[in-house]
């Protein structure tokens, strides 16, 4: 049976920036929570949408021609094949939703990459 | 360009209880928002797991042999082919994930059947 996951506990379990932790999978799609800081790589991923919510804190996430602030409680979904770059002035969390499998550095590989996602 | 969703921007558009609405598409999935309050209907979804977000409040969700309480922050998948019954014993508001066209009464349609649920 499943367990109820408590976001915050989960959270805790985190210790690296940019190093996403899978918390639950529905059908096949994966529930990933994050803490970030800084600057990511610019990316996209060419056959995906991907989804962020911010927990706690305060976001960016840049676009070639735009950029869009996120902050708690604040939902966006980056269409595939758009490229982005997030970015967060602190210390901020996130829940990312994306289908099982998705690489995080999307088609920019590099040393942010994580390419199997470890259960929190 | 897709746009941020503030999610309690979003909850304040709801008047009605348990009726769903949608708030972004990853893929083929949809986010939808929900203010509940009181008990729904035993229902099962054949096809899909059901994921539940608890933003504010507290919720119940009865199974046949088991029960799961969720507090704000708290999340929830329950499998395909689960019977479920969400229940609250005061206003709560949730984030749903499930893929789009999922009814929100499953197996068991009647006067809670949301057929096609709006865009917030």
């Amino acid at each position: 049976m499943s367990t109820v996951i408590r976001l915050n506990e989960k959270l805790r379990e985190i210790e690296k920036h940019w190093t996403p932790g899978i918390v639950a999978a529905v059908n096949d799609y994966h529930v990933k929570l994050a803490k970030i800081s800084g600057e990511f790589t610019w990316h996209s991923h060419a056959d995906t949408d991907e989804m962020f919510l911010v927990l706690h804190g305060c976001m960016t996430i840049q676009l070639r021609d735009d950029s869009v602030t996120l902050n708690e409680g604040d939902l966006y979904v980056v269409p595939k094949g758009v490229e982005h770059k997030p970015v967060a002035g602190q210390e901020c969390h996130i829940l990312l939703l994306e289908p099982a499998g998705t690489v995080n550095t999307g088609d920019t590989p590099g040393e942010l990459t994580v390419d199997q996602p470890q259960w929190l």
